[in-house]
């Protein structure tokens, strides 16, 4: 195949079947963002490199990110690599908005990644923020509706929502260990489920000396039931300031999150993303084991960025691509929804091809989705389409049909048929659809 | 305000009024499509630059597309200009696909112009086609579709659906009237509506004979009915072939077109793009006076043109970007709906903000959209930033409802106030909303 005929590496065609599964999902994710009191937003999908700069870290910056010129004027632009630096230029530009403001965003992103499984260049963001709460029932909310929409989405029970706090980390971290960098150290904590906890050691004693790289080992290895772990906290290092607003903090989350089976406090979480400043969070799949399908955290230095103003912000965003591919691997999701037509006109001889036409505008008037074949395909062909597609029911229309004024509705779950009036028809069908 | 704070120029935030009201259109247009018997495809947003090259004409190629290169490997790209060439790329990798294949495309395009009112940078376009017959049932059924979609976004009656076919043009302009460029005769026919018909007829003259000029100015000249028309281009062109064939197949499509009394012959109409082939249509509204809002046509040399087969296709887009604009300059639309939210949780005292809590997740649970306060306000901002939104149920949550396992509702649009038991919450809520 000829290369143009290509989309570009890492960009994807989505063929009906797979847009009508992923317009359903996105559909259930909506509405859990709706529940929760969240509103659209939307942002372009270009924005000035000047905006995204230096927002992201070294390697989004120099690799990442899309970026290109305009040649007419030179002025440098980039595609959107998220949806949260957007966000913070909108909010900056806005600043009489009703706080908190809780928006949701559903669209792609770009990033200049090396193809492969499950990575693409092109891909969808679904994130809903809170700006302008500093309070725990905003997080709270956060992890109650990431729980809610992983249900929604078809995984009622496999999964664990791994918690934790950024300010436990630094407060540890910096102030009782004493580390000057702390963010290579969170890098190496956050490959703990790729490489496992010897290899984070060895890398661990290539920067610290064993007394801290024990401390930390026992630290990242603590993981259980909230009660337990901020007990353990305590004991350890419940002196000092950040610890202890942390757990306060969490605390008062945790009182206010459902599920609360499914919590887990987790001390080896970091998560990649430099800018987190308070709890940070995400679902973790049992099964397939993909890494996290959700997550998010509080970033309250970087909502008001742009502005100059310290804006307190938590948001979190609901992987949908890896959702997808994990779904279809466990079967939850399938592709065999091929078409959204639910019914099929078949007329039987070319002489009622018109009258065939005037059922399927009836119909369609009275709300279904109907499909007519345009190709004046011959009865068999039609048919043989129609079974193709699994559209179920077929509405036959022949001479007889015609001069009686009636259709024949063909059932293909039940195989019943039956033959009404043109006058009953748009009733009849409420009952079989 | 600081450049970076900006969307780029030409390109536009959408806050969530403007989302809520995008959204209800779009989905309305989605359900038509359907309705008509048509499902979603989605292709990527860049494509590499070969795909696009040669396929839009001069100023798209050296002005209009965004063309980028990859810093990394000096591959170009582009943003995708239409959903058309797409399409046609789409199609040629899969022509194992059942025909005719009915899809729709709602999403972004990019084109590089200079912007003014009503003109982006970024904009939705809203197609369908049909790609794979060469019937005139398949123009009809576009016609019928774009008529649909006009109506069920609000204009009811004001707008004429104008059609002309391109082999009626080609076969009197290149071998009735021997022109051997059409097409720079075409594009200015095309600005009759903005310059008039002496600006048009002073044009011509410029390129052709007086004698030529005056066939052309009454050819274009020709407007009104079906049949009056079609009767006397047939009159003074019918022994052309071309001509002759154009009229059998409008005749036969138009006999299977609805709403015929919006339907306007009007041999003026050419449309801009180079690539159609058969019956063209455009909706003109009435007022605004702002152009077409929707148009398509039959286009036989495109949708095979990667694959070298000829495939017909025929289809057209609804311009959702000036439906928009008309709407909310004609009243049609409005930005009223600020919110999804339906119910505002108000706790009345600080201390009853966990019960609040509760009832919010409660409601939510039954699928409710549910607002409660983060920021810890009193309850008169509350009830202030509730009304400023617009949310039409709030419910009052204080010690005398905690103590007696109630709320009170309260209706902003009846002013009604009724204390409800909270076990039967989500039934009585039901009934108000």
């Amino acid at each position: 195949m000829s290369k143009e005929f290509r989309p570009p590496r890492g960009f994807r065609d989505f063929p009906p079947e797979i847009m009508i599964l992923r317009k359903s999902l996105i559909s259930k994710l909506e509405n859990v963002f709706k529940k929760y009191g969240f509103d659209p937003l939307d942002t372009p999908s270009v924005e000035y490199w000047e905006t995204l700069s230096g927002k992201y870290g070294e390697e989004a910056e120099n690799r990442l990110i899309w970026r290109f010129k305009d040649p007419w004027s030179e002025r440098e632009y980039a595609l959107r690599y998220d949806l949260t630096v957007p966000l913070a230029r909108f909010i900056s530009s806005h600043l009489d908005l009703q706080m908190p403001f809780k928006r949701y965003q559903i669209g792609p992103v770009w990033r200049h990644e090396e193809p492969q499984k499950g990575r693409y260049r092109e891909f969808y963001q679904c994130d809903a923020d809170i700006v302008g709460s500093p309070y725990p029932e905003a997080d709270a909310e956060m992890i109650n509706l990431i729980i809610d929409a992983v249900k929604s989405l078809g995984f009622e029970s496999g999964f664990d929502v791994r918690i934790n706090d950024r300010r436990l980390l630094s407060g540890i971290f910096e102030q009782e260990l004493n580390i000057k960098s702390p963010i290579t150290i969170y890098r190496i904590i956050d490959k703990l489920d790729k490489i496992g906890i010897d290899n984070v050691k060895k890398e661990l004693s290539q920067l610290l000396n064993n007394d801290v790289v024990e401390k930390i080992i026992d630290l990242i290895s603590m993981k259980g039931k909230p009660n337990e772990i901020v007990e353990n906290i305590d004991k350890k290092y419940g002196k000092n300031t950040l610890v202890k607003n942390a757990y306060d903090h969490l605390n008062e989350m945790l009182g206010l999150v459902n599920n609360k089976d499914k919590v887990v406090i987790d001390l080896s979480l970091v998560r990649g993303l430099d800018y987190y400043t308070g709890p940070i969070y995400e679902v973790v799949l049992k099964e397939p084991k993909i890494g996290s399908v959700s997550g998010g955290g509080r970033y309250d230095n970087l909502a008001g960025i742009f502005s100059g103003k310290q804006i307190p912000a938590t948001g979190g965003s609901i992987g949908i691509e890896r959702i997808i591919d994990a779904g279809l691997e466990l079967g939850i999701y399938n592709l065999d929804k091929k078409t959204f037509t639910e019914i099929q006109i078949i007329f039987i001889e070319e002489e009622t091809f018109k009258y065939a036409w005037d059922v399927a505008n009836l119909l369609r008037f009275n709300g279904y989705n109907v499909k007519i074949d345009l190709n004046r395909s011959k009865e068999d062909q039609q048919r043989k389409k129609a079974n193709k597609l699994k559209i179920p029911l077929l509405i036959f229309v022949g001479k007889k049909e015609k001069e009686t004024n009636t259709v024949t509705i063909y059932n293909t779950k039940t195989n019943e048929r039956i033959n009404v009036n043109i006058s009953e028809i748009a009733v009849k069908i409420k009952n079989l659809i």
